[in-house]
């Protein structure tokens, strides 16, 4: 019950991060502190969730998540606090726990109202903070704040499952540019059924299509005939450990011969088709 | 009395914040070390000073802050340490604890005499760890160095107030591409007196205006008619959390839609004016 | 026996740094988790194999260093860990520590088998991490695999000594731009025999000569007559903390000045020669 991570997108260039790692040690000074990512977009709620709901499930239950992203306390953005498959998680209430709760219900959720009952020049982060603390000791919700039954909802691209296809979208690019879309393996599997079925890249560089999702990237490799240095270069899906659709260059290298994002051309909220009954 | 914070000009490319980190853990297993930064320009002193001297506050009384920077042992540059607020600093005799100093008197300082007593290979770093391991099990000053009446004082850009108006420079521009001057809340309260302002920034695109010094950075979302979103992009002022006046964009994105640096065109070193008595 | 040390290509913008450390500490509580370097050019394993030769030696005995890098598990990468020197690595078998092994002949090499005692859904980190764990809970090799005689190698540039010279190559170029080369101290010392020598740049702007390696990068500033400022910009050659023959620009910013791999124009891979007997 004593990890806290953090995500934010505060970069690692100024002193911000350190200061929070600082104030959580004054505050609780047994807190073992995890960092997830502090590059996330400037205020790019859909990263952060992405990259949080990716993450979480690495962590022990009772781990508590600090979120510092557009965590400006005002009149359109309150402070929240959420108890979630075992998990809690602080931060503001700007659909950045959108992604998890529709997947599974939270436990507990509340609206931090601590605000008065902190120095007056107390930040953003001073008050996530002082929750994260007194959760990660073993505090319950109702001491920090009142309960809320709703959370507000992003309408993000939603993915859409026809009878014969799927529908989804670019989400994140990841550091070696690998493409990954909202197509979940579980939304594949149902929406399947078995069929046979291809991807199109709505790239604009044409139509690319891919006919096989494989189990792990070297499976690209299918001859024995070949090394597996041979298939570099080449392009292909996965369901990643996330669970999600990725597009992937084999041993793509951004720095050098390219990426999915570069090769593909694909980027942010482009689309990704999935066709079913095609034939084969 | 464990905690070690870590800034340097390392960068997080290479081994060196490991290997440091290794160091220190093999002299006192028991430290908890904390990032600072590790991405201060190289050389860049008076950045180092700005970074330490708003980070350092945030961490518990006790804390040992050694910094990496310009660190060389040479005729010119000796090794010191202080004891100042309850904190301690080890770093090179190079001004960056100048800024620190200026505000408060240092309860000790030392240079340090302990290079003939370490192996014959030993690095810089390696002096610096074993001084800062020294004092963060709770050792003495005077154990690792003699007695020192002052430090090397850098000859930075200092703010100037006048009967009517202050002038600073920019000293720094964090993550976000917000510019942050070296004009103090303090310093400005004491000028001010509660007459009007304008901040005045000579940028190189003209001569642009800012009346108002907001609390926070939503604050300036002034009218209940408009969502906070249609605020974006306005240029605002507000003293940071390091208590000095910054220049910002609202909801800045150096990566898209640009930031106070490249927005209003201010640089490292820029003079900013602010001017009292003005027509309102 | 409780540090674990972390070398990956992941990148600190995505998730996999933060599960990868909430992985261990889920298996292992007590685990103390550093960074070595996350920066490693993807899938460059020569890299790596210099960033953990320079590292290790930084922690104490019985660390456990774990590598993920191109760590895919398939017909032509094992997983191996390794005991050498009373450290411990854990990584795949693509020749990332052929560097170390070298020097020191291994004390023990186990291919990992435990793949199949895993859940169907482990990654290769879920591998690493889980016999990282074990031998940082003192656990033995052979409870994770079985013993093998040798490792791939890889069939890098190598140094070559002659009688009168030594031709070595730029193995990596560090966050200041200085380029480190694969000559090392003792094959110099054992090669250079006391007798004078000169360094040739074979660089793409010509021939450039150095005659001297230094102790540390100040001594360059060898006339008392000038303050040490004055020689920033000159090239110099060292052997750096690893031991290895490093060429350098004193003081250089890449950012602002250039370093010696701009202005130098050395790459990695370039070749750098030694020759002895030669006219002072």
């Amino acid at each position: 019950m004593s990890i806290i991570t953090l995500t934010t997108d505060y970069g690692l260039k100024d002193h911000f991060v350190g200061s929070l790692k600082g104030k959580i040690l004054k505050e609780f000074a047994e807190a073992q502190i995890i960092d997830i990512s502090h590059d996330i977009d400037p205020f790019n709620t859909a990263q952060a969730s992405y990259i949080v709901g990716a993450a979480y499930n690495s962590f022990p239950k009772g781990t508590v998540h600090l979120i510092g992203i557009d965590a400006e306390y005002n009149k359109e953005n309150r402070h929240i606090a959420m108890e979630w498959d075992g998990h809690y998680f602080v931060c503001a209430d700007n659909g950045i726990l959108g992604m998890l709760t529709q997947k599974i219900v939270p436990q507990k959720m509340a609206e931090i109202n601590i605000h008065d009952r902190l120095p007056a020049d107390a930040t953003d982060l001073d008050v996530f903070v002082t929750v994260a603390c007194h959760i990660a000791r073993g505090g319950q919700l109702n001491v920090i704040g009142k309960d809320i039954q709703s959370m507000k909802q992003v309408t993000e691209l939603k993915p859409v499952a026809l009878a014969d296809s799927i529908r989804g979208y670019v989400i994140y690019i990841d550091h070696f540019g690998n493409v990954v879309t909202n197509i979940s393996r579980q939304l594949f599997v149902e929406t399947a059924k078995g069929r046979p079925y291809e991807i199109v890249l709505n790239d604009k560089r044409g139509r690319n299509h891919i006919r096989t999702i494989w189990p792990k990237y070297s499976d690209i490799a299918v001859s024995d005939k070949f090394p597996i240095k041979d298939y570099e270069g080449q392009r292909l899906a996965i369901f990643n450990e996330a669970g999600f659709l990725e597009i992937a260059i084999f041993r793509s290298n951004p720095n050098t011969v390219g990426s999915a994002e570069t090769l593909l051309g694909l980027g942010y909220r482009d689309m990704i088709t999935i066709n079913f009954d095609v034939q084969p």
